[in-house]
């Protein structure tokens, strides 16, 4: 599944914290804009747990979409 | 219970998503400064879960004590 989030990030830090708890989760396919605020991720992860994922960052999740 | 964390915080959206998850986890005295990388928590809550919490922000958190 293709999923992509609209997540406030404001710095590099910002940007690895998302990196790393989606690591954690098990997500290796994805790519994390600052520019665009754009997380994408290719997973064979329920939406749910990846939005629950990256919302414990404390960082604010404007919007989701599953892609296809 | 205080407890002290040094959390890797690099802009104040670091701060603040540190400041949101403890929000959440109903830690309401707390003081956290991006200068001195210092989480400040007054709870009755267990210290690990409040580390548990402040991981999964995907910071950095180089070291945590419990001060009383």
């Amino acid at each position: 599944m293709k999923y992509s989030f609209n997540v406030v990030m404001t710095c590099d830090g910002c940007k690895n914290a998302i990196d790393r708890v989606l690591n954690r989760l098990g997500v290796e396919e994805k790519t994390i804009s600052l520019e665009s605020q754009e997380v994408f991720v290719i997973t064979d992860k329920p939406y749910d747990a990846v939005l629950e994922t990256i919302k414990k960052t404390g960082k604010e999740v404007r919007s989701g979409k599953t892609i296809e």
